[in-house]
């Protein structure tokens, strides 16, 4: 068992996820209820047949992010402090901030634009060349050799990169950003290492041939730059620059992060709203009109920066006509209109996408299983993307070499790398359109080339082929994304059903042009792989430059998210699901109202006292099989052997930084100059505190005494024991908290709920369900 | 005093205030320190010089909606009798009701556009052949008289039943709409007769040539469209369809009206994503992500409804391209691109938006307080409209009749209505294409027409004038959005910055076309006007069809806001502010950390125990000067006088519907047989709850005693007394929140925090200033 969940890991690296846990301080919250529940499971677990997945675990190992601020008295003494002109000049520098995401994650778009365009153009040039000449001559097999061999050395390359020195920059990074900005602190996401090995990776993907996407990765990029930006210092690189001190801290990074992830989207595909519209839809909890406004900014210079650089690179200065990486070119209504008739036929297309979206779901999720249990070793993982790199290589060699579709090659035919093969003079291969490109440019084609520019076998055989290759490649230790090869298998099928359409009734007009077809069928793909709704929308509207289809669009989005939802979940989803991610939904299961706080919290909770004795402390923080992150502070009433009455929350974070500074009350005593404690203190040890083993405490200053009055949360959100699920977690989720206290009636601690006691319920097949803890 | 404030209420009739509110059932809440706090106020102001009007009090009439379930014992019985199976038949009867919502909000549009086109249409037509007729045989002051007087005639008809009928229904809806979003309860704002009043009245507004759009109310009736059709009945028609009883409380109500209103803005604009993004803006403290693809759904919906039927009524079935009332025309973005050094002159632009939306907004703050004190007689309010309708008319046919500009009648020109005048044959009126005719055709032209079909000083003057109108317009006793005039303004003056521009530099081609800078100007007016941000930007972008100009409007939009923050808050919000209505911002004043919910709540609070004697209850509710709207519900410590621990929360709303049913504990021990009451008894009597005054408890039922376990919501949400005030706005913004108990750390009630505790504080010039609580 141990062996399967533990490569489960996102750090695919079983050995590395306790360092890194201890390196992060980011210890596992494990209540003692918990503990004991745990081992039941185990116990259980045991007697039943072994597990071969563990969707139905949740993992001990993600820690939550604290969007609750820990108003302390420290905290509000600063507040206090602070002029209403300091207030604006920090929402200015919010604003700079912003800015700065914006401008550095739409340069990091045009840097892998510019590299990709070139490096692939460079290979395209080439193996053509090659193709041409052996075309002739004859011994083609030494141009798939070439072809397959210099995509398998570039695709490891770029796997080495992620399987050896950073595995969490593998895949699109969507999933990742998708939980941190849910609350939950996934390790290593927003370093900087992580973004060096995004970007060089995708670039291995792209040039290598694989059926990826460059746009993916971008929306993590611009995530990394936003955390990294927005603490003014780099701990990789040990440099504090000595600006935005008052940022360090999950609630307003977290908000960065937010801004910075939109900027990606925003350069991806050229859709600032779509950006802002994805930030919010998948963390929402923490949501102001503030904040939605920077964000938008921070959008805006992104595809503004990248439109810039790029309009100069192409020597057009000024022309802001290419506002993100993927560019689908317009749709002018004149030629490619809809009537309403036609919104069934739209509304078919969606249900297919679902259809065929939920079978990409569901053969991935298999795949991953398979590769979670024996591709776990990082040279495994980085020779089967090589396979694959080669594997596709051949299969677009073979296709494009069996396929019969000649095209006249008509002068307003703007192919950059037309395939004659044995087409006759004056003709191109169509297949090689699709196949023998990046695949940008093929989602191009497709949208655009005149009618008649494929012929229905060419399109329905790149389906099938491009299907199953792009199912086979996401998952694999490369960094790339999946929404450019879900595009393009539907934009092929959806020009197949327009062929098909304007075959079968040559005299309606409105089926003459398969493009808009192929735009739909894109539309459904994507849909029903990721189940995206209101930021998928107005991505394809803002990326097609023109609102009519919206409608369309929406429908057909729609449908595909009913009729996928029904077979299997979104591709993120179950990616998330896999890695037992403590990921809260929007909302509590509907029937879980019987469940109330009392049976969810974690209980006995260890508590401290307002004065406690040092010792205490270091065996409570040193204890490993309860290894807490937050600590009600109580009030003993004496002689009493009741619990204590709250009076505020601590987090271990804290007591490590007022460990390591020898905060006693006995040192304060003695040595009168010694500096008080700052939250600056507090600040630059944010985000990774040392663990505990770390900090050494002498036998005798663990019989000193420490104060926690001025550094515990005074007011923690509480709730009493009989408040309901759906309750508890409304209060949760809206408020983003990390701890809440469960209070009697007298104002005594009786448990504490925290995000794996929530996300542990959540609706099945047969009712509710709940997932059992693990330590992976 | 009193004479000044009370006329401010959006129903502009003192009298009906008190009995509104009984009728209602939404009585004051006023709490003891308040009603201290109260008189110490009115000391202190009659002390002062007599304040001219009254945007820094807080009125006290306005209740706030209950977005938190009350899960007491009934609610959640019925929640855990539900099974999986129902609550996906409440899920999707959510849609159904939102389908629904969206069609009947898009009919609405529909019979708004037809009706006003045809009328318009008419009236243009039979005043034309006059003036053509009269500039022949001279006598063209009859002109004047037939349309000035139609105008009044119609204009009056309108007033007249806005200022007798249902004044609520005057203006655009949009501050009302606004704060219904934010969780303030404005009387009478969702009812089926303010819905009729607001159709008929924008009819006759817009047909009465006032400079009005027809856009804003759509927002307003799709708002009143939701909350009827969510309630499955009429209160005002005594019809109870049995439907949808479910969705009888704040809670669901408050969800589908926001649907309501985007469904408004996307049936307005053709901006069905604008319109999720509007509902977001103003009321985003409920949202998640089913809730916003269900709001998109109605937007959808609203959108092709309208789309849909205008093209069977155009004879052009099936054409989807009059998505919206207004639909500013495509700007095909070969024609009219931007390119990246004209961006500044785009942000000069937003900066003189933003200065001439201040000066409006100015204009229009005087004028309303003016209004306030002399014109609040509805016959005076009527008188004045009248005036305005003829005033219009007069200027209208003046700058028409002065205008020297005639332009050619070209072929291509497509001037419904082209005036001679004193023009050559063949040639028109240029002036006239502004002013003769609907307002949303007069944009059309200023941003498609030629390059030089309007010359300079015909757009100065035009500027001017209507900007003095359509100032003095908003406010009048009409029912009329400000949308449409403002981007008519900023589209004159743009056009204007156009031309001068081409002038000064005719070789620039990029300079040729002013209709994107009339596009700009038009963006930059409205923004400068109403400071919306996120979602006029999609507004505008959808209503263009054209993703290209989303970053000048964005930018253009920006600039406004941030120069016209700088002098005068935004239309609607210094309108709010007049009504003194306790809006809650995003976020508590960034200065006010020294506040603690100790100085922020209302104390001592009434509290009930958990068994009260009925006359107790009856007393409490009848206490006129303590109106108090929730009850903390405590037990009470034997022999001691200490305040209670609090057990519970309970509602005036829910004791009235107990004392109304009787339930009484000693009726139910002599009565076995006696119908439980149930849920059901609660969402028959919402939401219009009965008086106090009219539930008659005889002498010996006083003495009876009620048991409020069963209905008393037993986790109400509490804070300690050291909370610090923006952690109490987080809390009761973020849950939506009408009362948040606080309470001491042994759980004894000790206080109340109510949405006017919480509005009252706001950041000033001078810091943070407290706003006065007045009984208006």
């Amino acid at each position: 068992m141990a062996n399967i969940t533990k490569k489960v890991s996102w750090s695919s690296r079983a050995d590395d996820s306790a360092a890194a846990a201890a390196e992060e301080g980011t210890p596992l919250l494990l209540n003692g209820s918990e503990q004991r529940r745990f081992s039941r499971q185990e116990l259980s677990r045991s007697q039943t047949r072994e597990i071969p997945h563990n969707e139905k675990l949740l993992s001990l190992k993600y820690e939550g992010l604290d969007y609750d601020n820990i108003e302390n008295q420290l905290f509000l003494e600063e507040e206090r402090r602070m002029s209403p002109m300091s207030f604006r000049c920090l929402e200015i520098s919010r604003w700079v901030v912003c800015g700065l995401i914006g401008f550095l994650t739409g340069l990091i778009a045009c840097f892998i634009d510019i590299v990709v365009e070139n490096l692939a153009g460079l290979k395209y040039q080439v193996i053509k060349k090659n193709i041409d000449n052996f075309t002739e001559t004859g011994g083609l097999s030494i141009s798939l050799i070439l072809w397959g061999g210099f995509n398998a050395a570039v695709v490891m390359l770029g796997s080495i990169l992620v399987a050896f020195f950073e595995p969490i920059a593998g895949g699109s990074g969507i999933p990742q950003i998708k939980c941190y900005l849910n609350g939950v602190k996934i390790p290593r996401v927003v370093r900087l290492k992580t973004l060096l090995v995004k970007v060089f990776g995708v670039i291995c993907s792209v040039v290598g041939g694989l059926a990826v996407g460059k746009e993916g990765p971008m929306i993590h990029s611009g995530a990394v730059v936003a955390a990294g930006v927005s603490q003014g210092r780099s701990t990789s690189l040990k440099r504090d620059f000595k600006i935005f001190e008052y940022f360090r801290r999950d609630t307003e990074k977290r908000d960065f992060v937010s801004a910075g992830a939109a900027a990606g989207v925003s350069a991806a595909f050229g859709a600032p709203v779509g950006g802002v519209l994805f930030s919010l839809e998948e963390g929402a909890s923490f949501w102001n009109q503030m904040l939605t406004w920077r964000i938008f900014f921070a959008s805006m210079i992104s595809t503004f920066t990248l439109n810039f650089f790029l309009s100069v690179y192409n020597k057009k200065t000024g022309d802001l006509s290419n506002p993100g990486l993927i560019n689908f070119g317009r749709f002018e209504s004149e030629s490619v209109e809809y009537n309403f008739y036609e919104i069934p036929l739209f509304i078919v297309m969606g249900a297919i996408g679902g259809f065929l979206g939920a079978l990409f779901n569901r053969l991935n999720y298999w795949l991953t299983i398979f590769r979670i249990r024996y591709i776990h070793r990082p040279c495994l993982q980085v020779m089967e993307a090589m396979l694959v790199a080669a594997v596709t290589a051949t299969v677009s060699f073979t296709m494009i070499y069996f396929s019969n579709d000649c095209q006249p090659l008509a002068p307003e035919n703007n192919e950059e790398y037309p395939l004659q093969l044995f087409c006759s003079d004056g003709e191109y291969n169509a297949m090689a359109t699709a196949f023998f490109n990046t695949p940008e440019r093929s989602v191009r084609s497709l949208f655009h080339n005149q009618p008649g520019s494929y012929n229905p076998l060419t399109l329905g055989l790149f389906t099938l082929t491009y299907f199953f290759l792009a199912c086979w490649t996401y998952g694999l230790a490369v960094s790339a994304g999946v929404f450019i090869p879900s595009l393009l298998i539907g934009a092929a099928w959806g020009r197949l059903c327009g062929i098909l359409l304007a075959s079968f009734s040559p005299n309606v007009s409105l089926f003459a042009d398969p493009g808009k077809y192929a735009l739909i069928g894109a539309a459904a793909q994507l849909g029903g792989i990721v189940r995206m709704t209101l930021s998928l929308t107005v991505i394809m509207v803002e990326a097609t430059g023109n609102v009519t289809y919206g409608l369309p669009i929406m429908l057909v989005l729609m449908t595909a998210k009913i009729v996928g939802d029904y077979v299997i979940e979104g591709l993120y989803d179950i990616h998330i699901k896999l890695q037992s991610v403590p990921f809260l939904h929007w909302e509590a299961p509907a029937t879980s109202h019987w469940l109330t706080a009392r049976e969810v919290m974690s209980s006995p909770v260890t508590c401290l006292n307002r004065l406690e004795k040092v010792g205490t402390i270091v065996d409570t923080l040193s204890n490993t099989s309860t290894n807490h992150n937050g600590f009600p502070v109580v009030v003993q009433a004496l002689g009493n052997d009741e619990p204590g009455k709250l009076c505020g929350l601590i987090l271990r974070s804290q007591l490590i930084v007022l460990l390591k500074h020898k905060v006693f009350v006995e040192l304060a005593r003695s040595r009168l100059t010694q500096r008080k404690l700052q939250l600056k203190d507090f600040r630059d040890a944010y985000p990774r505190f040392p663990p505990i083993q770390s900090i050494h405490v002498s036998q005798d200053e663990r019989e000193c005494m420490m104060d926690l009055t001025e550094f515990m949360n005074p007011t923690p959100y509480t709730v009493p024991q009989d408040t309901s699920l759906p309750r508890v977690f409304k209060l949760f989720r809206a408020l983003g908290l990390r701890h809440l206290v469960v209070v009697d009636d007298e104002n005594r601690v009786v448990g504490l709920v925290t995000r794996k006691d929530l996300a542990r319920y959540h609706m099945g097949k047969h009712g509710l369900e709940e997932l059992q803890l693990a330590q992976t």
